[in-house]
């Protein structure tokens, strides 16, 4: 028998493909899940509705991934199952006081994760990538949160500071809960940083994170808050 | 100018129409919130990851309603506003205690919402109807939800007694606010009981109501609980 050419094609991906899959998958459940959960005590229909979509939209990304997994040959629950412990620990570590705080973390937390995406996006098989792409679909939520931020902040100015702390606190715990999946998954760790084999360069990572911070940074300004 | 010959396909429909997809829109916007919210605290990952689908599903059918009432030349928000207090009430009345109840509100509450939107579906135009079948859509929940607390009942019979109790309690308060909902709104009144003019016969609602109730039974003894 011919060597698998294409691992794509064959329906074999690596197993740090699919360890990843696992892991947005999960943390596409888990956004949705709470994202719907703040949406219970926003204040007025408009903004429910909207945290409501954006629930929607997150749990629909979350469908089509343990679709994927599935057509793999892979049971989605046991393949995000390693992953539910370091995505609850960062929604535990960061409970929105208030609804504002609940966008914050959306605009921050979908952000974060869009620009974490296409960095890996890079380094997997064209359906995995195709699909990961699907999932970052631009959508007007960004216009929305903004706009609403930025009015909070303009009837309220001083809630600028609280709202940037939190916006910091969000990142650090985000990258702090990568950091330890990523060490604890070798395999993963490969992947992320684009490395093949061995040896994969720590520094890599970090390099990473610090491009992650950097776009962080310009959505922040966006806001008119200090990143 | 002629006459409008066809409501439907002139995108007219009737007001009660339109209240009905805002009532509608709003129950499934809610009801996809708190499931997923309830899903947060569900006994491991099945669990959850099956009332995240259901709560997508919910949200989708939101989704579909909202995209209805802008085609039909209405502000989504401005058709559900009326709403929102009767399902609100509906659902500040019945918190789950735990997940087991969440799993019962879930399927007496999806079944109850399914038998009540086809008996209304017989008096609506057919592309209101289309929408509203679609949203019916059959799905596997039942399958699930009925396993799960088959094997919850077995594991503690004495659960039983409670639990019929809960789902006796949520077609009361259903029932009660879906009432409320009507006689505040004769025009929706007469098309829940497929009255059309004055003069709707308050009995008419009341034998509907009769009809869900012996349906929700048929569902009760399929978990083997009394009705």
């Amino acid at each position: 028998m011919n060597p698998v050419q294409s691992d794509a094609a064959s329906g074999h991906v690596p197993e740090a493909v699919v360890d990843l899959l696992g892991a947005i998958g999960y943390a596409e459940l888990t956004a949705g899940l709470r994202m719907a959960s703040d949406a219970l005590v926003a204040p007025g229909l408009g903004v429910r509705v909207w945290m409501g979509r954006s629930a929607g939209a997150e749990l629909e990304h979350f469908e089509r991934i343990g679709a994927r997994l599935h057509d793999l040959g892979h049971d989605p629950e046991a393949v995000m199952a390693p992953f539910t412990g370091p995505v609850d620990a960062f929604h535990e570590r960061t409970r929105p006081r208030d609804w504002l705080e609940a966008l914050i973390k959306v605009y921050v937390g979908d952000g974060i994760a869009r620009d974490f995406y296409r960095e890996i996006a890079q380094h997997v098989d064209d359906a995995s990538r195709e699909l990961i792409e699907a999932v970052l679909e631009a959508d007007a939520q960004e216009e929305f949160v903004v706009r609403t931020l930025n009015d909070a902040i303009e009837l309220d100015p001083p809630v600028a500071g609280r709202l940037a702390l939190w916006a910091r606190r969000l990142v650090g715990e985000a990258i702090a809960q990568t950091q330890y999946v990523a060490l604890e998954r070798e395999a993963l760790l490969g992947l992320l940083v684009g490395g093949h084999g061995n040896g994969v360069d720590l520094a890599d990572l970090g390099r990473m994170f610090t491009r992650l911070i950097d776009l962080h940074g310009q959505r922040m300004a966006n806001l008119g808050l200090t990143p």
